[in-house]
């Protein structure tokens, strides 16, 4: 697979408009420091775009996703103002292939809640605590080139219990200074997309400046791009006997003289 | 745990009324007969309750809820009809706790589909396929007592791809005459909730009569009765450093200076 | 299953013998004391044994595995004086339905590495951290009744990279004051056996008193109990087509005008 | 990774010098079958290499296989030959990061069952059934660009249940027209080693000469090759506190006062 991945950053945008210590922490937005750290790392592999929540649309129109290989989110105090139409849009797009690498607080994003399909909740506190993520899957594509562990000196806490199903690979375990574990990279595959979540990052940290932290987003982002050729909605058809190729359009669980 | 596992079967009720076939095969509705393979298999281990889609609230209120261990689910023509409500409501019982038993057609109701996250689709043809349910779990609490395989002689043909997370537990595969094949027995953890989803039973054959068939579905019903204690919902709380056990709710993403 | 568990306890007993500390910390040796909780928490729920290395065939003939439900293993110094012969007799004990509870340093004892196929390496230091065990499958079995986090305030570090195959199920993650993680409670099915390991436990501190830790013990033996009836061995066996359920024992690879 | 993947086919060749049949199949040997097969899909992407149970130390010296990143291997017949140091060293190698690909009737094979740590029994006929593949993780880069269902006019059967652990990833089930079903295709992650088990393939039926399953090896290859830089052995290493980089070894499990 020779052409570059097409990877669009979303930015929620709105630490940045409302806080200076953030802005100036990110002059770029958040979604500028992610974008630059993919690009980074995959170089002329990679395609990246960003955009934010006070666009049409929230950016995120269906002509924007059908081009995108794999959409990057970051979101945390305005996960209400995403329209649920477009949060729609994106689950669906993900079951029928688009790559989807949550960040941080995109852990209670409603896309990423539709698709999880539990609470994602967890426990939290800013509190500058050292993060450690340990690599407990160390053939897995995310983890090469991460130092293990990967140190992170200091960083807002998630801990355990996080109420997401189990991942399908576990990759990195984090641990804090304060003593909290967290399953800190998880992938799932969902329909026929890929998802990656990645703990690391906070608007009050300088998290998405940190190589390593890069490092990771980047390697998911190789990860999370479908190999099928086509994206696809998962459809229910009906085969005859003996047809295993060539199915056809569902018409309705009653027979026709019933509803007729 | 001595009390009886409470358990409520709800069916959709609907091919019973519509479909003389369906009436003389099942006299006391699908659920009925669910219900009486529960009771039979369970004894008195279990109290068993029926509902259907057209009491108030689809007979599922939050009284009802509350007071309910393990719900089990038939749905097929009607899933449309279950107000968005109640199937969200579902969600957050079975996150907090309750069990809940999905069987067949059932794959496609809104609270299946809410809890997975994907779009449940799959191949199906109903052209009397025998189908042989196969254990690749054989320790597991759900395939104890049931015949390897387990032999019905027609039922409706599901296969793959069947569109739903890799369960945490692949308990049967069901093979069919046309050569089709589907995980039929699957577990998943969601919340503090256990979730198991079987395959056969149609309301064109008389699967729910199927002895075999009823056995599983009791083992799925004892299985999925939650062992703790009480039903809660996931929460995200704020911990303090060295304060492991007494959680903070949630006062919002910003700070009140920025959003006062 | 109202029967009591037939619980057999092995201890290397080596630290209790050669070292005073231990033998003063373990007076009933660290089998004893591991005995001693099962027995607490299951009450007559469970008949518990113990016995040790030093016993003809270290006290695992095969009668006396065949009277045990659930074998729970703790070994460290003297892993290499347990002879193949033994260490193969309890792996086929545990393919046939035998449950097996494994211990921290029990991780390199042959039995287990023999069940993972792996090399169970890890990373450790006895430097008195203090271990909070997190759960994070909070409706297994086993993490009933144990706190969020339990507590150890001193105990041996183990940390990842921890070289076993992905668990079934993972329940507990631990910190350690020093920083690392581990998977601290792991679960694994093997042919008909079910296998927990648990990691935390030390000669050189009183882990083996700690209550939650017994309670966690505890669970994992009423879990690693198999339901199934009666204990067989896998078997590779011919079908004839049509014939579910008369299988023909094998016969050689080759077919017998070739070896005549 | 711009290098061509360095594979090894180890056939035993057995069937190829007693049965004039299937040295009529088989004129190249099976090994050659299987070798033209990942040549003709992986094109110069890989250097392909062949060797036999014959050859001194089996073809299998401690140089060849440091000079292999994927190991496939075919045997059936005589397993026993297999020297247990052979079969050991494979296994070493795996888990140091040495790919592995298992075919058919290697499921018994010593390198196998060694890894697995279970039985690797299953049930079996050679009746001429009809074989159908079907895809049931259609992300993973073994199943792109095989059909759903692949069809195998006749093969032998197998079926479950196999005592393998749960997969790590299960990428196919087969359906025979008998009515059995198999996990046919499974991934397993061990050490830092990737192990890739495909079904099809009997020295009586030309399935290696099979365009579709051809695809399929060839798609385990090159995913069974590591991504890590090189290969190393899991070990076990002491960590001072503090120090997360530089592990000691390992130096005993007693004080050395006490085995002084």
């Amino acid at each position: 697979m020779s052409s570059p991945v097409r990877v669009l950053v979303w930015g929620e945008n709105r630490h940045e408009q409302l806080e200076p210590s953030v802005a100036a922490r990110y002059p770029d937005g958040m979604h500028g420091a992610i974008a630059r750290g993919v690009e980074e790392h995959l170089g002329e592999g990679a395609s990246v775009r960003t955009t934010t929540l006070d666009e049409p649309e929230h950016g995120l129109s269906e002509e924007v996703l059908r081009e995108t290989d794999v959409l990057v989110w970051w979101g945390h105090a305005a996960h209400g103002e995403v329209s649920d139409e477009v949060a729609e849009r994106v689950q669906r797009h993900v079951l029928a292939g688009m790559g989807f690498v949550v960040l941080h607080s995109g852990h209670w994003s409603k896309p990423f809640v539709r698709l999880m399909g539990t609470s994602c909740t967890l426990r939290w506190r800013s509190e500058h605590d050292r993060e450690l993520v340990w690599t407990v899957d160390p053939t897995h594509p995310i983890a090469q080139g991460v130092p293990h562990p990967l140190v992170i000196d200091e960083d807002e806490m998630y801990g355990e219990f996080f109420d997401v199903p189990a991942p399908d690979e576990l990759v990195f375990i984090s641990s804090f200074s304060g003593g909290e574990v967290f399953r800190s990279g998880c992938t799932w595959r969902r329909g026929f997309g890929k998802i990656f979540y990645f703990r690391p990052g906070d608007q009050d940290y300088p998290t998405y400046h940190h190589d390593g932290v890069r490092r990771v987003i980047a390697n998911g982002v190789a990860w999370a791009r479908t190999l099928r050729p086509e994206r696809t909605d998962p459809v229910l058809l009906r085969y005859d006997t003996g047809d295993f190729f060539r199915g056809h359009g569902y018409e309705g669980p009653l027979d026709p003289a019933v509803t007729a």
